[in-house]
């Protein structure tokens, strides 16, 4: 049995820290890092990006779609990145907020969490839409290869909100309801918790782990960070950064400074007493 | 500006009638088929079911996991398909179920409804939980490109009621809420509405399209189907059949006659005057 995603997560964070980079490869950045706009150029930058932060961080994430734009030759350049990340000792979270029926779910899980799949980093994001319980496949294939889902509980943008605060027939929201889901198999999986400007913390069980979209660029700051995370000192906390961070690059000593920096300000906010 | 999708479906669908076959390449049919588990295997699965089915069908809907369980390779035997469906005159919807914030989705448009994209099929099939108004990037490629999207409303299987079923601030059920949304740009945005055995039909806009998926070996019937969409007669409704159907290949002739069967079933239940 190969040990599980959430103890690998905590021992790398309690290394180097709670940042997770995001890996946007989009027209924008890849323009301003002087690459082309080609499977070739998000290949660049993503590989450019790992060696910058290789060492420094615990974790990084690349969006899928910035990849898949380009077609089967962008997910080509997303295995490259899954490939040298292994190599390099960073750990890997796909964010590809996949999502379907169980029988469809079995396909996804076996791209992104099986053992033999080229494009299967350390985790996965999922998008539970068609029912958190119809995830099934995932979380099996995931517990059997010491491999992570993080679930969509709430998202970072507002547009979101009208979905994920609706009620079950139970009387929950569904971000609540869909927490009370993670919690059921927590060293496997665990949940996506946006961050966005002044609203109102989600309780969160402590037993899993998450991962928090939302700081700087997409609107919310440290005091929302402290909001919902400060309380869990003792669970496995992933953050963010995006295009606020890669601005920085391609300069490699400049991204390093950069995220150095935004590790130490939200290592304030989530562990005080390392501090 | 291109001719929107829900006219060239119409049209297709008049010419052909409603059956939608789903290409869906999982180990179990690879082997039934004597095809190898392997992206080439898939590729080969697609490209003779387009052959068998070419000027039979209005559209075939290819279900990306099963394509995306071999990676880039399995990516690019979908790009093979979608360029073959399109020399063949048949149009393709692929069952992607993507969506994310609105910045991500941009990138994801690019890929499944942009002029340039190998992966631009005819139309794309969307996953709303992050919010629909999050999805106006696909809208507003797909309208200038003239391809459609599907959003998924209500989904076939059994788990996704809790999600579906929620209530919104408004006092609407999730499922009837994204239908207000669908039916706000109709020309371009349709929906998906599941079918499944004895649930409650769902009340739908006249204005825009569908595709309905869970006949056959998910468990509906075409009862259920009739009450579902056997008062939208003057609507493009497009009824996917995956399992039930590719049960009959490979062989090519065998499958014509069960997509036949299968056209002359739903249609008479969907275009009794045309039967």
């Amino acid at each position: 049995m190969a040990e599980p995603f959430r103890e690998r997560l905590r021992r790398a964070i309690e290394v180097h820290g709670p940042l997770c980079p995001g890996i946007d490869p989009s027209p924008v950045m890849l323009e301003r890092w002087g690459l082309d706009d080609s499977a070739t150029g998000a290949r660049e930058f993503a590989l450019r990006y790992l060696d910058a932060l290789a060492g420094r961080v615990a974790v990084m994430k690349p969006n899928v779609a910035f990849f898949e734009q380009y077609g089967a030759a962008g997910i080509g350049a997303l295995e490259a990145f899954v490939f040298a990340a292994r190599d390099a000792g960073v750990l890997s979270i796909l964010d590809a907020k996949r999502g379907d029926i169980e029988s469809t779910n079995i396909a996804y899980a076996r791209a992104w969490v099986g053992d033999d799949s080229p494009l299967a980093g350390d985790a996965v994001t999922l998008s539970p839409f068609l029912g958190a319980r119809a995830l099934a496949p995932f979380v099996e294939e995931a517990a059997s290869s010491g491999r992570g889902v993080f679930v969509v509980a709430r998202s970072s943008n507002p547009e979101g909100r009208e979905v994920q605060l609706a009620t079950t027939a139970a009387g929950a929201s569904l971000e609540a309801s869909l927490l009370e889901e993670v919690a059921r198999r927590p060293s496997v999986v665990g949940a996506v918790v946006g961050l966005m400007a002044g609203a109102p913390p989600l309780p969160l069980p402590k037993d899993a782990f998450y991962l928090a979209p939302g700081l700087g660029s997409q609107g919310a700051g440290l005091a929302d960070l402290a909001g919902q995370f400060g309380g869990l000192t003792s669970t496995p906390v992933v953050v963010n950064l995006s295009r606020s961070l890669a601005v920085a690059g391609p300069d490699r000593a400049a991204l390093a400074d950069a995220a150095a920096r935004a590790q130490g300000e939200i290592a304030g906010v989530l562990r005080p007493s390392s501090g």
